[in-house]
């Protein structure tokens, strides 16, 4: 059976070493009372859900899975109870607004609850992620009455939200979709169409349930300009707030698949059911990309949470488990065999999996910071430069940490053999939860369709700057500072292949767009590197000057310094093959005829 | 619902074109009759096998899966009938010894049905390929009393042979097997223990099952050198060849796993069961062995036939999904949206997978080639080189074959986006099907360890000359021509970085094993980048040369040409990053403690 502990010490460095974000008491509304005190609060008040409440249903969730009888879905043993044990605690609230019950905390102190969530029960964090999500685009583009109506119960969990786009015909493709929204009485609407793949549109949890659903107004232009968003509950909300009728939503069936199983993937049907226009006629797209932008980083925490978990596991049991000799001679004589953890390639694993964890969990709190930046900074340019550094890394972290997340969780499986193809010891279900991330809020070819596209460009390149900058003026400050050579040499080398590879990019694919396309998978994993790089600079950084003051728990500090060395070492030169691979341009991806493929 | 199309012309493109195995009639014994007719007829055979019988079970097997009740196990329906239809057309006896009722095939003709039947029904193809494995163990290392009793049932396939070796303290050591022999009547053993893991160690299809179990005879020495291997058929088989009593070979339990859920995984229990020492006692890990390496051949197939089906299905689907246009603006105006197949990023994808396949049969094919001559061959010197050809290529195919392979089937199901995680449309299966070949027949890790710890120092570097010497004189050979440039350029550098790895992991692994092992798996992808290489150059040259004929199927050499060109300019860099990796060494793999991982 596996096992999970949050990793607190690490969030504890992140969030205190590294960002220092007691720095933003004065400058960033809601900070003032953030000190280390309510830090290691709130994070261990999040480990214990976590670890004593949602990993005990992670197993029996994926093995009972959800059932759908005739329009009702039921989830599995205990997970109604979860839910509640866990909205009883304000979780729900945590970032949002005061104004409708909200505890208006900062996100970089909610992001490590996300990531222990995603840990601890991936299939269990999906519903509250997407309440949020629901939460922010009605609270960004509704009106104060659909807000007063709505978001109360959305924020402390008594009701929760859903994103309904996708239909047969169209995923990535939104400007095809078919469902449709009629004027009827009281400027609401009558929607109606089917969608499926809705995570959560059906479930025995909360009485009601808020879809935002992607709709055409009779009068809607053409494609992705002619999208409207509209507000539909599933029991219709009467103005004093109670629930009166149910509204013409109905569950369809529920789809078979990978992996979160405790999770309902839900056909949804409207058929003339009443819902509220948020925002502007056709404009609802802009409106749903506000939430899908800060929907994309939590499904890259996914790829994290699932990474991390899988490595905690993968370490005890290479530690546990005895195998072989080392190359080098026998280590533990008094043993029958020497544990996997002796052995090269079973540490590169390890450590594979380490260095991803590690440095996604400080760029994901630093991401996290930026949003606080953006939504509670007091001067405009400081949140202007923080929302451009968000636009640029958003697709770079959905992919990669995905992408990797994936990678790892694989290695975690294979550190444990057969055991971990086997569905006891729990690993294979961290692989298949982990796979869906890789697709869902946009597909990660399309992140990099927009990392190399929409946003390497914008601005002859001033969002990318916020990148590069940065790291470079990390590598120039630290250049002569021995003990930091072994970090700012290979963050140097892969800087300039990220460069190198952006010029490409940007000088090619302005002519031809396909040269820009067809390398966009590789140039998104080469920033990746070379951010991660950065990451791992700085920890080392902030780790020898740690040291510098002999603390007591000096073996954290040498043990962040001997993974960011593995990192340089070992992860971060393959930098080099995607730069050769993007320089060689689209002419031998486009070649082929389209039948010929 | 999936599809499958045996991929004919691309067999008979290798074997014919590339290989031109016909050049063997003289020299290999069983190839005179080898010509284009009987390619032609035994592919055509075995497709309509692979196609109609085993396909169509595919996913049902998935779905229902192996049933286990008081020890007994009962497969998917359908399963049975397909194996009698299997066994009646003779495919069991393939290859094997006209002695035994063989066909005495060569090796070459066999891999094609193999890869069908991987790419078809992978959970069904494990059965027979286990029975082959045991069948070359016995014919290999068994009396001729025993051999005469047990191999010509196993040869027409009324009984199946399975493999004995893990327990649940040890998979890849094998030195710590509990399971006891103790000698009994008329040279007999009573072999005692419980085995883990046996695929197909009990099922409903055949009326006995023919097992080769690994034991400990009381005198043995320690470790792997007190290892004896016996046949302990699950029903003892009379001196007249009539079924004689059941022994007391039982089934506990079948596994629980990700994946070949129509393929059962037992806990077998051997209760002083009787059982018959094949070759000599306490050598019986080096006769497990020779099955052993064949195995592993047939094991990297699996990724190769996984990786196929879940191609063509991709690109069938990325023909027929309308989704967005093209970056360079409207492809099909009369679509609502252009097919995904315009889209570059989707074109990688699909050649990343046929650059894989069609790379992987050219190797899979000469491997086999390379097993024919050791067999074979009139001539020693030629089988000692086959021979150290595929003692170097044997955990190179095995691991890369299955890890790109794996790879392959999640890039086909990225390509069907949500479509693709969910069972209906059978991508995720081939996905979990695909996972389990890394680990199984010696966990990839453990091929990369064999390389680069035993196999790179053989004979001071010779055995790797097979693979170095035939690449870099093509090179030379071809050199001069400048429609081969674009093809020897990128190869030469691939060879170069190659060589420098292994010169490093040599100079280097010598005095520190760990530096070799630190970086085996990096080294055997590096490795394999460059063995494919050589491939695609050799499949362009042959291409260049059949247009010159300018013959009726122009359009698919030069499809050819384009996935070669592919491969050279978007793939094969990859070895720039591994080098640079490698080199760098163990030292932050192994620097911290072992308790800190």
């Amino acid at each position: 059976m596996p096992s999970y502990h949050a990793p607190i010490k690490d969030f504890e460095f992140v969030l205190n070493d590294l960002l220092n974000i007691q720095q933003y008491k004065q400058n960033l509304k809601g900070f003032d009372q953030v000190d280390e005190n309510l830090v290691s609060s709130l994070l261990s008040e999040g480990a214990k859900l976590c670890e004593e409440v949602l990993f005990p249903l992670n197993q029996s969730g994926d093995k009972e899975g959800v059932k759908f009888d005739n329009g009702k879905v039921t989830v599995p043993a205990g997970f109604k109870d979860a839910y509640n044990t866990y909205i009883a605690s304000g979780w729900t609230g945590f970032t949002c607004d005061p104004e409708y019950g909200g505890q208006g905390l900062p996100e970089v102190l909610n992001m490590p609850i996300i990531e222990m969530i995603c840990s601890a029960n991936l299939s269990f964090g999906i519903t509250p992620g997407l309440t949020h999500g629901a939460y922010n685009t009605i609270a960004s583009h509704a009106s104060d009455e659909l807000k007063a109506k709505f978001l109360p119960k959305m924020v402390n969990g008594e009701w929760t939200g859903v994103m309904c786009l996708t239909e047969p015909q169209c995923g990535t493709d939104l400007g095809l979709i078919r469902t449709t929204a009629i004027p009827a009485e009281n400027g609401a609407y009558k929607i109606s169409g089917s969608k499926i793949f809705i995570s959560a549109g059906e479930q025995d949890i909360t009485e009601n349930i808020i879809h935002l659903v992607l709709a055409k107004l009779p009068d809607a232009p053409e494609g992705v300009k002619g999208i409207s968003l509209f507000i539909v509950p599933k029991i219709i909300v009467d103005d004093d707030g109670s629930l009166g009728a149910a509204n013409n939503v109905t569950c369809g069936s529920i789809e078979h698949k990978m992996g979160i199983h405790a999770s309902p993937t839900c056909v949804m049907n409207y058929d003339g059911a009443i819902g509220y226009l948020v925002g502007e006629a056709h404009k609802g797209l802009r409106a749903m990309f506000t939430m899908m932008n800060e929907a994309r980083i939590y499904v890259g925490v996914q790829g994290l949470g699932l990474a991390e978990v899988s490595y905690q596991n993968a370490a005890l049991y290479a530690k546990e488990r005895l195998q072989m000799r080392s190359v080098r001679g026998t280590k533990y004589p008094e043993k029958v065999a020497d544990p996997l953890v002796v052995h090269p390639d079973v540490r590169r694993m390890l450590l594979t999996m380490r260095s991803f964890t590690e440095g996604a969990r400080a760029l994901s709190l630093m991401m996290a910071l930026k949003i606080d930046i953006t939504k509670r900074h007091d001067d405009e340019a400081e949140r202007v430069k923080a929302d451009e550094f968000i636009q640029v890394v958003t697709p770079i972290l959905k992919s990669y940490f995905t992408d990797v997340g994936f990678e790892a969780t694989n290695l975690g499986m294979q550190i444990f053999g057969g055991h971990g193809y086997i569905t006891e010891y729990g690993m294979e279900q961290y692989v298949r939860d982990a796979r869906i991330a890789q697709i869902y809020e946009g597909a990660n070819g399309i992140q990099a369709l927009d990392l190399a596209l929409r946003k390497l460009p914008k601005n002859t390149g001033r969002y990318l700057r916020w990148v590069f900058h940065p790291a470079s003026e990390f590598v120039q400050t630290h250049k002569d500072n021995p003990k930091m050579a072994e970090f700012t040499k290979p963050l140097y080398q892969a800087i300039s292949s990220a460069q190198n590879a952006s010029l490409w990019m940007a000088a090619n694919g302005m002519g031809n767009p396909d040269e820009a396309a067809a390398g966009s998978s590789e140039y998104l994993r080469l920033m990746a590197l070379m951010i991660f790089g950065y990451m791992w600079a700085m920890m080392a950084e902030v780790s020898l000057r740690k040291l510098e003051q002999n603390p007591s728990d000096k073996e954290f500090y040498e043990n962040k310094l001997n993974v960011a060395r593995f990192y340089m070492n070992k992860i971060l030169p393959y930098h080099y093959g995607l730069l050769a691979s993007i320089v060689n341009g689209s002419k031998s991806v486009m070649a082929m005829a389209d039948e010929a493929v």
